[in-house]
């Protein structure tokens, strides 16, 4: 590790380390042998805590990450000539090399979207397609929640979509890789976001909010509860050890670490959009209801800040980058980053 | 975790947890940020001693588990319409739920095979398929080291193989999920039983040697090396917090813990098998040249048994069973679980 | 086309041309303007015909060939995680390339057997596959009438599979590529030896009997009607001119030009064998139920009259061959066909 | 068929029946036993015509219909985990029902143009995703030729698409299902208008112009020439009793009777399109290039047309009709039709 490495960045959440509480829950469980692939204490634990929190006939699954609980999450829903609807910008859609599609042989519809969320009359259009064999056939539609723009979805706003989708003959799946953050900005709980608002399947995610690895495949829908421990397993998301998930979940999930580490890293992006609306030339996009900034910038800023913080530039073609705090940023990172910008900004006036 | 479970059994090496010098090395990287999916240097150092060990041209790469890694490894292999020819008892054709075959589109076909090991007299008839369009072509040799029953192949039975496979345009796979337990077996280097054998592909674990999560997926043949890290991604097995995975193997074969640990293991089954040999009603089936076990018993030995310590039966119809040592078995394990089954039979003599 | 070709050879039922009378119900479709996909006259009138001999609810959708029939059918009885039960002769398992693994995602499991006819004993191992997520799960016994080797099941012996099939939460599926001369062997109707014997899909095929594409698949399994048209759309066997196959299978069923091909074809198979029962270095190894005679020759044999006459070695490592019988084989050339055999042993003595 | 059902309609160029001299061969062939699956002197003949027409090293493979062949030649030119850069009016996108997607599991990127037609300026920015292993990778341009809308591509449009391609590592697959009556618009060769311009494979076909069933994927670069019989038959396209493809396509290209077919449909469109101009409600949307006719009509003309006539409404929100010519429309049909439709809209005035 050079010196020169910034000690903490902006460039994703899953840039951060692991939170000393769930390290901690990591080491506590290892004693012992127990049996294999969840049949284990740990895990029986955890599911409890995660019934306890969703209803106590959900099905919950463990598996590796935000991938693979999205693509097997999707696979309970899906036959392959069925199609998914999700936003153009979807981590589904852009970022999973194609792996939803490879697995579950289905289409997934990109729909156009500003800030990353989908709306019942964007959706209208695809039922044309149903009844015709020529056509794939809209079975799910998918939100990001929040989005990849870092907005958030109300709970009315999903229950409109849910709505729309039951009357259609259609399932809602919610990608949850940042659910917390969600949860922590609406200030409700995760069923109440989640299950109440009628999603069928849920991807629950922690690696973006201080776990090391592992995540939840949650069903709701009582009709999708057989075939999924097959589907984790051919899906290659099946963990030996699953108890290192367990353990590692269930310190996420008591004393509201989850809560506590989601609000944060909420706080942080508003005070990095604070002290970026201060910066004239830099005008942020989206709003702010994550733990994301979405910001067009100067094109003579991108190259000499990504020497000193790395991050992602989001859409080349009009110098949008995207910058992410997390649960262990400081005030001082955020000063630090903001002051950085200004003085690259002035020292390379163009 | 009830008071009656024992503390460490014989049901698989899995069931173990993780060795303290690799939680250390988990904790000791949990340092600040630093990028994720494998752009860290973590990620890089080990990848650098993969490449002191296998040649400077080894293509590693991280994945979750062992099935991603015999999946992925395969598919990078191979074409739709062809096939892999593999034992009938191999972990890819028994205990991956289809997901080779769902992934690569690919047929397996199973060889029977007494001890778990593949001979070319058994291949040198699926030739005869070779050119014909009804039938899948096949492309891949996988075998398992050591192989489901225990046993290792030798360093000139695997050159036989991997020269069967070249002269007929195939490629060589190995399933080395168990490979330090082979190596440790038969006192060689890791590159003198795998590339410099001839394998084209080598999956490399350590779970079941007192990892946590993680495998690699070593590709040797320079043809190989392009397509791996879409397929990776694609096949949902890219972990964003790499330095996680990372960080073990590099504490795994640092200073040879992976050799102690499977030379521990080795040694532990041996000394099971000798005091499983001393009991008359009881016949050991396999050799036992790494960590397993496999022995008759009789039929009243196994409910009684599997209520002290759990175990799997490998042949229902036989009363086979499979009994595996760890990293972390002791004497007293050992010495323990012989004494039990004593007990057992003595106690419910027919 | 050179001199030497004979008209009429034994290499497979498949060799033959279009029987005339179908030819001429291809002809007299071929007028005017009619909708595509099969929303036509003549296809509503052949799916008539198909219901009144299979009963009014069956599920009638014609595709392009074999291979389609088969993999699509399967398509509609499994999920991904799922296996299918066959023969390890099944056209399925040996010569579709791969399709049924690559379509449906499943495994496909072969099933030693000497005269082509899977046995309940021979199953019940797989049953304890059942509920284990490392395995696939078997749910679908697939047989093939007659089968590939020319032999054919009894009502009986079907009834006991799909019984068995039922009792374990299984499907049947028949492959009828043959399936009337099954019916004409059996002297019985297409729905007892299918339909009324259990069977959930059937792939109905005509081209080996007199047509010259298309193949129907026969639903039976009132929960597996919803799915199909979308299958058969993705799985590329939808025809746009669908009344050319239609029509076809009109004039097949229409005054059992079927069940007279059929006849004919297993009549001129009894002649065969007696002929070459006649002749004493060959030997019959299967029962010969349908159209097809398996023998085991003289190795000196098989060159020289594969030069008068093409036709299949089965199985090489025992000289053995297949010689298939057609709609139009004549009395005539089975005496050829037999003298040659005889002319070229005689003058060719080792 | 009910009397009320008109003769010939303009709903597609697939609800015209086949040529007589298409017919006269298909009845020509039916001599005797020729070897299956191509292995027979009418196919070898009409795979040199096409290598005549194409260049000698062409590879020809004849399969059932137009998704297979897409479908097919895309598998040949894919791997997973890259993606297919086409019109969102493309065939392979809208109506094949994600065969595409399922076969091949790769990503289908829809791209929005205005007249059916890809442009570079449209593809450039799919460029940045190449290199990232999140994202698809690029890796095939497809565009169909004449497009969706009946526009036509100049030679040097497609130059532009394939040396884009090459320049950037891609491939051009040319959807040709009506690529006669592109070649005749531009009174061109095939040649000069597929392989001359750039193209690596190509789906051509002459069902939509007199055929009765059968497409070919001519395979124009080398280095995709070795896989394609396997994937043809695992993709479920490989006809045993080939020669009726084969004949077919040899009286299709000797004495140019499918120049004279495109011609004639050609001027078919153009004579409807000049009825149709002088209805002063109906507004021509596209420009008439091959044998289809796209127009917003009044919402009042739909239905009644309709029941008279059998028609797609191509955009239901827009009131967009396609009307297709076939060789066998007469200008009699044409004024027919045209008198209907002003019939109609006379008698149902707002």
């Amino acid at each position: 590790m050079t010196q020169s490495t910034p000690r903490r960045g902006f460039a994703s959440d899953n840039n951060a380390g692991v939170h000393p509480v769930i390290m901690e829950a990591i080491q506590k469980c290892n004693m012992g042998h127990v049996i294999g692939y969840g049949d284990d204490p740990y895990t029986q634990q955890a599911i409890k805590t995660f019934r306890r929190l969703f209803g106590l006939d959900t099905g919950v699954y463990f598996v590796y990450g935000g991938t693979g609980a999205n693509v097997t999450g999707l696979q309970v829903m899906l036959k392959p000539y069925q199609a998914v609807l999700c936003a153009e910008t979807a981590h589904i859609y852009v970022d999973e090399c194609g792996a939803p599609e490879k697995f579950t042989g289905c289409k997934l519809i990109p729909v156009p979207t500003e800030d990353g969320k989908l709306r019942i009359e964007q959706l209208q259009p695809y039922l044309a397609m149903q009844g015709f064999e020529h056509h794939v056939q809209p079975a799910v539609i998918s939100v990001s929640q929040p989005t990849e723009m870092g907005t958030v979805y109300t709970v009315d706003e999903l229950i409109e979509l849910s709505s729309f989708a039951k009357k259609h003959g259609m399932l809602l799946h919610i990608d949850g890789a940042r659910i917390a953050n969600a949860a922590a900005y609406l200030n409700l709980t995760f069923k109440e976001i989640t299950r109440d608002a009628g999603a069928d399947v849920l991807s629950f995610g922690g690696t973006k909010n201080g776990m090391m690895f592992g995540e939840a495949v949650l069903i709701f829908n009582p009709r999708l509860q057989n075939d999924f421990k097959y589907i984790r397993k051919q899906g290659m998301q099946l963990h030996s050890k699953m108890r290192f998930i367990a353990a590692q979940f269930e310190a996420y999930l008591q004393d509201d670490l989850w809560l506590a580490n989601a609000r944060h890293a909420n706080k942080m992006a508003q005070l990095l959009a604070q002290k970026i609306n201060e910066i004239d030339e830099i005008k942020i996009t989206q709003k702010v209801e994550s733990n994301g900034v979405f910001a067009v910038v100067p094109k003579r800023l991108i190259e000499p800040l990504r020497k000193e913080y790395f991050f992602y530039t989001w859409n080349e073609s009009k110098n949008e980058v995207r910058w992410m705090t997390s649960f262990d940023t400081t005030e001082e990172d955020v000063e630090n980053f903001a002051q950085t910008i200004r003085r690259i900004l002035k020292n390379n006036l163009t």
